[in-house]
């Protein structure tokens, strides 16, 4: 492990932090609250620690070239250093006394999953209100893709730290050099955020509600600044506005790029997109049916409803309008299983992921078409291409250990006191980064019970899930640290 | 498809489940009960039916050996065939009315479930009784292994028929002729189950029920004689000989065969058993700590009934002593993940095999390895070689298909009532071959109240999860019909 180099981009990425920490600061101002003095602080300390690996001398002889497992080191130490500063501004106002919850609060935040442990969203200041939504929106897209787009010196490596951080089953080069390619993620990011924040406030919504609604839609996240979340607005408008982004924010970035150029036959063409779509048309219907007569009066209520929360959850959202614990179980059933699969890869959306599970569907077809015929070779196909073996096993493993860690999640949830479906409920909505989960933790409710283990445990999974699981849990493997 | 062929073993495999049915005649005399009647009318009708298909004129041009998918369909068939035959005392006699109630239950004993539908085991008279129990029995260590060994006939094609009734992940031949094995197999099954009697009736258990326990012990069936399962003994000594019989019954026969042969090498040698007895070590201690203080006064009786209740969830066998439903939920967790990790391979417990998850664990490592060192070769091994790539592969896919059918069951389940607990407790409990699961169909509840297509539905899982899915569900498959 070359110590150095690890320690001197998270020294850069920690600069970078405390320069983002002063965004804030003009809101705090206009609405005469005085959290900009813990964000200034907060920031100072940050560049300061961030400082330090920088005055180390250069060891001229080392390899500027990153390997792979420096990648992934350097990611998964990135993500926990923005978390472990990014949650000082909150304990320094006091706006959130706890160390460990301000923690929960910022990884929620950095990893997009939106799970909160305050009870009264609405007292927050605004300066910390608008950082806790601008952490969804700088770690929704990536900070290290950010990194790469607006700090060329990150070059270095740049390719090993993007396929850790970003690191779907398949890697979709917009562009042969990786800054390019950051660059246009990043700016297809930043046109649908300040096209959503317009269409907000055309429905009355405020500017400053407006931007961080748009941050958690775009994110995927799922902070709002109201304790009823998108529901406290009772407007159709606005619901399927953040629906429309919510849908558009869980599809591969990579489609959006070539439709903005003019290519609407790629998104039609994209087998994932059209899974994507299916599922979410699918799973409208079968609980549209079903809450239809149960708890809505008309079908255009039904629809504006179900669309939204079945979008909030397979997006990895989590946004609310309707509290779904009053839904029949059947529907709580979907929405459980919905919360696994995702958004499609290259989108912000969390989960497993469309195209995952899309693959694993044709991968368990061709095994059971090998059983029928022994001899015949049947590749899974996509696209018109053959995914290769190594890539299919990569995906058959990653949904192993997806599912063994869930398990095991369960069974320490459940010894820190929560009942069965609120254990199941809290691994699977921050391991799937979406927010709100079950029983005890479902839409109505927050994090704010749990104890202080489980707090920093269900902030690891929303840092495994984030990540996609290996590029953190490699890190545990003995051979990881083995010369 | 060879229907011809296939229809005569059918009518072959109807004729011995006639011959079966006799066999609970005396026990129905001895205790004067009259069901006797409704066992010989019911073995009167499979005996006609199963004639027709044989009285077929044989087409001499056809050539005998069976292909893998007729063996796949035949197996399926028959284990459907016996359940439709089977359920007829219960429907003639009167003791279960309704033909839907009869055929759940009757699966549930032939794939070695024990789920039932019975309010008031107690009421049913002893023909029938011992009929119940005897399903568990034949359909333990499987009815076509049974049939290979004692109709030689069935020779034809045996291999394929041996493999679709038992898939396991690696066959394990005793002998290079098919029905040296099966003989083998059944012939150690005997002697247990005739050594688990005497040792239940010097606890003074009648042999009737002696007889009946350890038929459901051996075939990891859990059908009891009692309303109250085994609890209604209140006898330590019973606890632990079916505590021990069903770790056996949990454990690869193949090892049995070596032991009894002498080579107690070859059980500590097998990582497979290893892994097993760590796992109810393990789960034993977890439990046992948690309910130590909670529910029981003293370490003896804690022993007592967390060792017996993680066997016979573990080894799928779903007999009672205690109540775990108030066990703290951390325990009922482990419990319920304990459900889909099953017995050993070749052994006659359910759930995904032991072995399939030990090569599991190996193959996610090896896919971290990989990430690690990009370059590197990273085979999975177990007993020193080296496990065949397409091997590995099906493993991963039958891990991922056995989750999916998962998913869908729990939400179809939903459809028909039962609550979020309830129904993933009935699907785990049905496709892993358990028995009692979880909230409404927990162990002092039976399947009474569940919808007709529910049953019918968790029927189905039974069969899925006692022919290790891929058998049933490729008939599924569109390709499997086509020439």
């Amino acid at each position: 492990m070359k110590f150095k180099i690890v320690a001197r981009i998270l020294g850069l990425l920690l600069i970078f932090l405390a320069v983002a920490m002063l965004l804030p600061i003009p809101f705090s101002l206009y609405y005469g609250d005085s959290d900009y003095i813990a964000l200034l602080i907060s920031s100072g300390i940050s560049l300061s620690v961030g400082i330090i690996p920088l005055l180390i001398r250069k060891n001229e002889k080392e390899k500027k070239e990153l390997r792979a497992k420096e990648g992934f080191a350097v990611v998964t130490l990135a993500w926990i250093v923005f978390s472990a500063f990014g949650a000082l501004p909150f304990v320094i106002d006091g706006a959130i006394p706890s160390y460990t919850d301000a923690f929960f609060e910022t990884m929620s935040g950095f990893s997009a999953t939106g799970a909160t442990i305050l009870t009264d969203v609405e007292a927050m200041p605004h300066g910390l209100m608008f950082w806790r939504s601008l952490t969804h929106w700088l770690g929704g897209m990536g900070i290290i893709v950010l990194s790469l787009a607006i700090l060329p010196f990150l070059g270095v490596g740049g390719m090993q730290l993007f396929k850790a951080e970003v690191p779907g089953p398949v890697v979709d080069k917009l562009s042969p050099r990786i800054t390019e390619t950051a660059k246009i993620l990043w700016s297809v990011y930043v046109l649908f955020t300040a096209g959503e924040t317009i269409l907000l406030m055309l429905g009355d919504m405020s500017f400053f509600d407006a931007l961080c609604h748009s941050f958690g839609t775009m994110a995927t996240g799922g902070f709002s600044t109201k304790n009823a979340s998108i529901g406290s607005y009772g407007s159709a408008y606005i619901d399927y506005v953040i629906f429309i982004f919510m849908v558009i924010a869980g599809t591969n970035f990579s489609l959006h790029y070539r439709m903005l150029k003019g290519s609407f036959r790629a998104v039609w063409k994209s087998e994932e997109f059209r899974f994507y779509i299916s599922i979410i048309i699918g799973a409208t219907l079968l609980i549209g049916i079903d809450v239809y007569a149960r708890n809505y009066t008309n079908i255009f209520e039904t629809l504006q409803y179900t669309l939204f929360q079945v979008a909030a959850i397979i997006t990895t959202t989590g946004y609310g309008t309707a509290d779904y614990e009053t839904w029949s179980s059947s529907s709580q059933a979907i929405l459980f299983l919905l919360m696994f699969v995702g958004g499609c890869a290259g989108s912000t959306g969390g989960g497993m992921k469309v195209l995952r599970f899309y693959l694993l569907f044709k991968f368990v077809y061709s095994e059971i078409v090998k059983l029928i015929h022994p001899q015949a070779i049947v590749p899974v196909r996509i696209g018109g291409t053959v995914v290769d073996r190594k890539v299919m096993t990569n995906i058959a493993g990653f949904f192993v250990l997806f599912m063994i860690i869930t398990g095991f999640g369960i069974i320490i949830m459940s010894y820190m006191g929560l009942d069965f479906p609120s254990a199941a409920g809290a691994v699977a909505a921050t391991i799937n980064n979406i927010g709100p989960g079950l029983g005890q933790v479902g839409p109505t409710d927050n994090y704010a019970f749990i104890p202080t283990g489980g707090k920093w445990l269900l902030s690891f999974f929303m840092l495994v899930g984030r990540l996609e699981v290996f590029t953190v849990i490699i890190l545990l493997a003995p051979s990881f640290w083995r010369k």
